[in-house]
């Protein structure tokens, strides 16, 4: 119960941010599963110059292809002993990371997907030894779940709340400041906040004066929404192609550490998205889904100039999608780049 | 003169092969102006298993998105003093390497690309300030360079042939078995030869027992066919969607190189290309041009056997496109995968 701050309203709640230990520990924890993802500098040309320096931390070649697999595989060492059953509700890239997860650690999940998840997520979760149980709503793929907890004696592994995901996320911030120490500013994408929360949170104590920076779709940004309503919300309908960042809620823990710990919440359009996809595509070769692409989407868009001439890390934070999408986007974007 | 063998049939011709200290030197020349590229480890469902491990080299992650940087700087930093004019050959990768390293050391360019060449390459060759004149074929791109070196004095930059070369694309070797000690296996496109050259005689320098293995698209095998001749050839037809390894003829220095240091060549079709294109975008996240895939073709189509159970290297030597192209290869592969 560390950290409550006067004036907070849910007494209940930790707000307990990941340390730099805490964080440092989990990444040991997990090194054996994941890849230590690397992270490039862009060359200038690619932004005109505009920032002293971007540093692409390329998350996108992890494992599963997106940054779901630390949470998870943090989660689901700390379950209770014996635990063998799991479950998990996702637009996708977080049931793939709890399948591989499980294949790793003996256990058996079943997952509960939107039924507009991409097919290459679905492939990918049954590649990985997963069953898939398909929900047609975010209420209806709940309840499914919940479902599979009753009667299944299954752990449900939750996308994005809680500190030790968020310790989880923070080795990300390590492993970026390591590569790029000095870094005056980190724009990172939020879904539910997961990955922003421990981002956030180790950037700054590693780099206190670096500004942390989220980014929303302008369609999917329940974040902002709670944040400008100073407190959680649900049932929020979203209307984006970054399905991976359109959650419909935000959750207590997640949203106070967005609340703490990051300087601004930015939005980005579809567009942004795509022409982000398409410059990235050009410059730096990497194929990246939307909610990958929204970080950096976010920071030739509306952080250009508030960042200008700054050292920039920028969270690339993964891809898993279809080869048709992604033409799709590619060229939505190229129209407009 | 150093290093000429029994047999050899053209006693003028030097063949030295660069030392580990040489490379290294060139590299530490080299580190200012160019990325130290990483490698990761491919998952073990991207291959079914098939090997002990999977490390790719990321060199489309290099400045100007090829290797060739390496060479191009190092034969510049290497010129007469005064040197401020140079020229270059190239389908277009050779052209952007020599247009941003005489950006970087304040020289001009003026280089002679093929009609033919990526218009992605040409709008990149502008970018980095140097001047383009264009050519239907190798013979007529040839006469136009010998005719700038002529009556403009410029510096004629080779696209890979010689040991300061070697010496460059060497460092692609020491960086990998630096990220991947203990590879059994390393497998390199080969477009005249250059970068086979540094990458088989570093390799084998430092992990003595490790195959090197060369790979050519069937409809552009100029080493393959000099290899089989025992000799260098020239006016080699190719036809072949890999522009990059498209060379029309082999040179002394690498044709010695290649013979002595690589332990085969294998060849790939252009449908294997295409499908090594769709699984790096697929399972790597990455957008390559069929010359950087031709080493995970050949890996996962004519070495897999060969290689069964083994720990390999593969050079994704590089990747700079127009997203059009990148998505004719990307379906075709999609339909053979």
């Amino acid at each position: 119960m560390e950290n409550l701050r006067e004036g907070d309203d849910r007494s209940a709640v930790v707000h307990l941010a990941p340390t730099v230990d805490t964080a440092k520990a989990t990444l040991a924890l997990l090194a054996p599963y994941i890849v230590r993802t690397p992270s490039v500098t862009l060359e200038q040309r690619a932004t005109g110059g505009a920032f002293a320096k971007v540093v692409l931390k390329l998350e996108l070649l992890q494992r599963t292809g997106t940054f779901k697999i630390r949470g998870a595989l943090a989660n689901m060492l700390n379950v209770p002993k014996g635990t063998e059953r799991v479950t998990a509700v996702s637009a996708g890239n977080h049931a793939v990371a709890v399948a591989c997860a499980a294949s790793e650690l003996g256990m058996q999940a079943k997952v509960v997907l939107f039924a507009s998840a991409n097919p290459a997520r679905r492939a990918l979760v049954r590649e990985y030894g997963a069953e898939i149980e398909l929900a047609d709503d975010g209420h209806s793929a709940f309840m499914l779940a919940q479902r599979l907890v009753r009667e299944e004696g299954r752990l449900m592994v939750h996308p994005f709340e809680g500190p030790v995901i968020a310790a989880a996320t923070g080795g990300l911030a390590l492993e970026l400041l390591e590569d790029a120490p000095g870094l005056e500013a980190v724009v990172v994408a939020i879904g539910g906040g997961g990955l922003a929360a421990g981002i956030a949170s180790i950037a700054k104590a590693i780099e206190p004066s670096c500004e942390v920076i989220g980014v929303e779709p302008v369609g999917a940004c329940a974040m902002h929404q709670s944040l400008a309503a100073g407190r959680t919300l649900d049932g929020i309908t979203n209307s984006s192609i970054a399905d991976s960042l359109s959650s419909p809620m935000t959750e207590d823990y997640s949203f106070r550490m967005c609340r703490d710990y990051l300087d601004d919440v930015a939005l980005v359009s579809d567009d942004d998205m795509c022409r982000a996809i398409y410059l990235l595509f050009k410059h730096a070769r990497i194929a990246v889904e939307p909610a990958g692409a929204a970080a950096f989407a976010a920071l030739i868009g509306p952080l250009r100039e508030r960042l200008a001439g700054k050292k920039v890390g920028v969270i690339v934070c993964g891809a898993c999608m279809d080869a048709a999408s992604y033409w799709d986007w590619l060229e939505r974007g190229r129209a407009v780049a």
